[in-house]
């Protein structure tokens, strides 16, 4: 079967059906058509088998993620999914392994009114590349940039899910069926973007952890950040591999959480169980936006560490 | 250096600025902005080392190909290119090699008024995805169906060159400089899809051979069509490569042409020589839509065989 019979029996009518749509897969661009007032949002991510995912993964459950990975940067600056493109590239035109990979990714299409808008399968090493597409309002943006001192930091979910999940498939350990879920299948946090419009002052996705992601906040910001370690939110599996040593790196520096993490002005805290209860997900507070530079982490007895980048730049008992 | 700083250093402010594009490569994503009253076209394509180019190419004109390959899909429908997005992986962080391939791919963006809008870096084999976005006014926008019995096939520049280029290249033989520039720096014909709107019946891009791109227009088309070999347009290497043993695969069969294959209603024949010089390209005659499916091929003298697909069917003498 040809990559032309490949496209055109998997990777076309996936998704939810969509009246914007003028030209989908099968010619030699998609023709597509933005709202009035609207502005166009694009994101572009690549998952590598070997690097972000393993290469015998469930197929599914990577068509999910995949588009997930790209739906979560929507959601970090509140934008309205819309569309998708992929590009994927295999070593061999494995029917079975593509429809299901293919079923994975629908699913989540058809979940958040997601239409499939072009394709482009080419053969070599497993690679996903997807495009996502989406509307924002004119001028209302989230940005990274915007965090000002006093704004509370607030975090979507739980955090060190997804790490600890890959811990324990790297240790050969059994998955409870929630870590599975949230390594396999995360939820982007698109409601939540969208209601955040206008009221955070500052938006971010958690795919590289909240050390690395909150980071690129502060850069942006030109501020820094003071986050209280126990008030982190965390699911109990987590909370226990935590307590074991004392080591925080599930939740501030393990990847693929796609929560997002945002701030707000002082003056908006009472209206975060109304955001919550919008937005379908817990939120919680952890910290506050400072004069300066730098992440603060501290326990509840005062002493703590600066954070840098990636991970622990020295530990500084205070 | 980690892939941010990559990001920042080599693909920010690649290619013309614009005022469409509100915020580009280093925020979750892209925020663009589609001018009242035009469809947006978008394309994706991958080239994977090994398959679609040689692991050891220059960089500088695997970036210039990657943005002119998608540009060519833009060039088919017709549309005016505006953005694109590059997923870059690579085996290690070379910053060499891809200042070297931001070079190429930014010399063509600057040249057809593109900006690079996103961008991701990731670790794997080398493999380039880009893609490209452009706006066409509402329902101007070239198909690959429409084309209809009695109306003139043409094409534009020559055919064959990239793949006698690639016959050099893999024979160890040299390549003169008009071969290899067309091999690696193809020109994707913009202004030609956009003097073709509201003229043109059909257009796509050659980028798989004559035979196989003309035949997805003849099945979205639901018609057939008769080319005559003689009037192929023909650089004089490929032409003396034809000569040696009647061998017309490098024209009708050699992927990475990079033309425009478009079908015209018959009372436009006049209007080629106009159009040829507002697209500032050659536009060839080659044969004309038949009722009926399949593609034949015919010499001066009547003689012949019908193609099917990507390659030869089977020779009939006529």
């Amino acid at each position: 079967m040809s990559e032309f019979d490949l496209i055109r029996r998997h990777l076309t009518g996936v998704g939810t059906a969509r009246d914007d749509v003028l030209v989908d897969v099968g010619d030699d661009c998609a023709l597509l058509r933005v709202p009035a007032g609207r502005e166009l949002a694009v994101g572009i991510d690549t998952l590598v088998a070997g690097v972000h995912f393993l290469p015998d993964c469930d197929p599914e459950a990577l068509g999910w993620k995949a588009l997930a990975v790209n739906l979560s940067d929507l959601a970090a600056v509140g934008a309205e999914p819309a569309w998708a493109t992929l590009a994927l590239t295999m070593p061999e035109p494995d029917e079975a392994w593509l429809a299901a990979f293919v079923r994975g990714f629908g699913a989540l299409a058809a979940a958040e009114d997601v239409r499939l808008v072009g394709g482009d399968l080419t053969r070599g090493p497993l690679t996903v590349t997807v495009q996502a597409h989406g509307f924002v309002p004119a001028d209302h943006v989230l940005r990274r940039a915007g965090a000002r001192p006093g704004d509370l930091i607030c975090v979507s979910g739980a955090l060190g899910d997804a790490g600890l999940a890959l811990r324990h498939l790297t240790q050969g350990e059994p998955l409870d069926e929630y870590l599975r879920g949230r390594l396999d299948r995360p939820s982007p946090r698109v409601a939540l973007g969208e209601v955040l419009r206008g009221l955070a002052t500052s938006a971010i996705d958690l795919s590289d952890g909240l050390i690395s992601d909150l980071g690129h906040v502060l850069a942006a910001s030109g501020c820094g950040a003071r986050v209280e370690l126990e008030r982190l939110p965390l699911a109990d599996q987590v909370a226990a591999a935590v307590a074991v040593d004392e080591d925080w790196s599930l939740p501030l520096a393990s990847g693929d959480d796609y929560e997002l993490c945002f701030t707000l002005p002082p003056a908006a805290l009472g209206q975060l169980p109304v955001l919550a209860a919008a937005a379908g997900c817990p939120l919680t507070t952890i910290g506050e936006i400072v004069a300066g530079q730098g992440l603060r982490l501290v326990r509840a007895d005062g002493s703590g560490w600066n954070a840098t980048g990636g991970g622990y730049d020295h530990f500084v008992a205070s």
